[in-house]
């Protein structure tokens, strides 16, 4: 049976989610498919930060540190983003950036791992992990004297030998939406004495994660894409408690100190996951990461990550299936798994090599700049261009371009689906992505 | 000639900077003398932070990294900094916190010394600097098998050998408002082929910085304090141009990669003062540092930095002057050196350990919570309470309590300083710093 927009309209008129849009501002005429690149405003976080700049900064300055309780902000988040990422209370702080805390958790791996055997040498990631996390690697690697390997998924297995310390993945490719089975990963890492860092940037509040469950190593992930906490909103931290108290950071700064209002001139960490603190953080920015927060608690009477979870991969499954009834023939795939236990909450295809204007290149920056002319926003990502060898790496999408659309299931409902293919299939079909304004070189995006 | 309430309205009306007060909101009925620890909202940052949350977020969403130019905000708002502290244009970058660049710093200079001279296995600071400073470097010792070596300020000359890489030092003493001579200081470490990191975090927007004309090598501070960019405001970096493309620092995150959109797996280092960006900024918080900046800026019409700095002293001798007038025989002391050119922007007094309530403690806590009471904000920082050895650590002051009293020339006026110390009078002359409520054990603050 052929879906019709009828059937996308009654599906959101069954959506137990669908009260959850109400606590976003999405713009009029956007179907916003962006929200694993940037999340939508939360309708309170304007209010929440409103209040932090006139009462809490304005009014009541220097001792909004107790009264707001600024100084626990990091702590109070970290405890409210726990549940959706299977973390136990007082094991996640909200702070700084994901690559800077990323830094932190690969030097206290590298740490652990090597004190229990000085010969592994490496960190072993994805050739397609995301970059920033391969730069800070290298950057610790090149530091330390020892070794990023990285690998195609298929070859991780071979690769976990006596020589890793840490294997560093993110739970959700960047690029494709396929999802790694986190469990199955960490039992293989640890059969070979090898700790595990877990990326949730594409992870938190799109798929529920079971770090505890998993007895992954060490966590961190992003507080601005699937959390709603605004631009380059605060990140988060998490290790497992059995690693946390173990050794310092190497960012051992004064909010990570047991006694940070003792101004002692040594060091002392706080017990447990305090330490991963550094610096004074921003708080109007982490202010408004707690309203993106407050929707995930607000959901879960409605079901929570479980039904959330259910909703992305319906609305997933409905994009690649309207995509490939309705916009066949005009050389497009699918990179992101069919496979449900595979995919994360994002939806990527590929367009080939050749079937850009004149023949040259994908097209596939042209299709993503006309629909967003359209009010469609998805993004683009290149494709490394080398010759594939074929299924390796990133399911051998690795070298294709890619478009790229993130479903957020608190705030997108089945007919957006239904309209962002209708466009798609309007672009693709008038020919509108061959016009010169949609085929200029890309800016940054 | 004893000064009066009338004389210190006059010299108000006399002052070119008093137009200023009006770009900040202060508070009805306080006298805020804590702009050392945090700075005061300028009214343009409410407008200023809704509009990044409601039209540059909400509305425009991620296309807001090009057209609200997110992107190079760290950059610009470097660029607007840099005349404050004697840098150059694209010499600084706004970014994450004070911490954590010191962090970047303090290993790039390590690496650049120890290139140079591996013998050198030292880093040198103040024991009475700001305590995080001395986490960090302690961290960073820890991890590379360096030492910290702490010394008083009279001891620092022949702490300055052959074994020593870095000197880190912070400009104006958190504590007690002492200034470093950071030409003569950055010369004599230089002579013995020792790398200069200077802390600004007390100095940037407080006294006139010339990084450059003393030939510093690195250097960092903090956004929300003489900045005014709001609490835990994001902090900046600077780098000579001579080192500032010499070495990766070690949070090698993709804002700081020559081509960071280009998402491929090794690192690139982006020339000059880029590269010391790491992760995604806080932009709502990175904004609000911006209007806190916009005052420097319209203040350049009144004289800017030398005309701040002229009304500053002013400020705190007339403070230092009515203290001595007219709270005399109250125990009070003077840890902030007398003379301009050893002096910030801040006046410490110290009370006699044994003049608290019952002859316990110094009752300096009690002092500042009767204040507070009164509207007058300053802060307590408690003494180490050891031993003193005569004339030795801070001037000798390095045991004892702390009364600590910003005086922020953008918005504090003379006849501010006289009734806060009027309000300290009265305080003292009734005893009423001796009520229970004043004497409770101190919280954070």
């Amino acid at each position: 049976m052929t879906l019709t927009h009828q059937a996308c309209r009654a599906l959101d008129a069954q959506d137990p989610l669908a009260p959850l849009r109400a606590h976003f501002t999405l713009p009029p005429g956007v179907i916003y498919l962006d929200g694993n690149s940037l999340g939508v405003a939360p309708k309170a976080t304007a209010a929440r930060v409103a209040d932090v700049v006139t009462r809490e900064w304005g009014t009541d300055l220097i001792q909004s540190w107790n009264t707001a309780r600024w100084f626990d902000l990091p702590q109070r988040l970290g405890n409210q983003l726990a549940p959706l990422i299977g973390a136990g209370p007082d094991e996640v702080v909200c702070t700084d950036s994901t690559s800077i805390n990323l830094y932190k958790v690969l030097s206290a791996a590298l740490n652990i791992a090597r004190e229990d055997s000085p010969t592994r040498r490496r960190i072993v990631s994805e050739r397609s992990n995301f970059p920033t996390d391969l730069y800070i690697a290298e950057g610790l690697c090149q530091e330390r004297g020892l070794e990023l390997v990285l690998v195609e998924p298929e070859d991780m297995a071979t690769a976990l030998t006596s020589e890793v310390a840490v294997l560093m993945l993110t739970h959700v490719n960047y690029r494709t939406g396929a999802m790694h089975d986190m469990a199955a990963i960490t039992a293989a890492a640890h059969a070979q004495g090898i700790l595990c860092v877990w990326d949730l940037a594409h992870s938190a509040g799109a798929v529920p994660v079971d770090l505890n469950g998993a007895g992954a190593d060490f966590s961190i992930g992003c507080g601005y894409k699937y959390l709603n906490g605004g631009p380059g909103a605060p990140a988060f931290v998490w290790a497992h408690p059995r690693h946390a108290s173990r050794c310092w950071q190497p960012l051992s700064g004064w909010w990570g100190h047991a006694a940070p209002f003792a101004f002692t001139p040594d060091y002392q960490p706080a017990p447990g996951i305090t330490r991963y603190l550094c610096g004074t953080q921003p708080i109007i920015s982490l202010s408004a990461l707690q309203c993106g927060l407050d929707v995930f608690t607000a959901a879960q009477s409605l079901g929570g990550m479980a039904a959330l979870r259910s909703k992305s991969l319906a609305l997933t499954d409905l994009f690649i299936r309207l995509v490939e009834e309705r916009c066949a023939g005009h050389g497009l795939g699918l990179a992101t798994p069919r496979e449900h236990a595979l995919r994360g909450s994002q939806v990527c295809l590929t367009r080939d090599e050749g079937a850009g204007v004149n023949g040259q290149g994908s097209g596939a920056y042209a299709i993503v700049q006309a629909l967003i002319a359209r009010g469609v926003i998805g993004d683009y990502r290149a494709g490394s261009g080398a010759a594939p060898a074929a299924g390796k790496g990133d399911g051998g999408t690795a070298h294709k371009d890619i478009l790229r659309f993130g479903f957020t299931p608190l705030y997108i409902g089945f007919e957006d689906v239904w309209n962002a293919v209708e466009h798609l299939r309007q672009v693709l079909e008038a020919a509108e992505w061959q016009r010169p304004e949609f085929n200029k070189t890309h800016a940054v995006t």
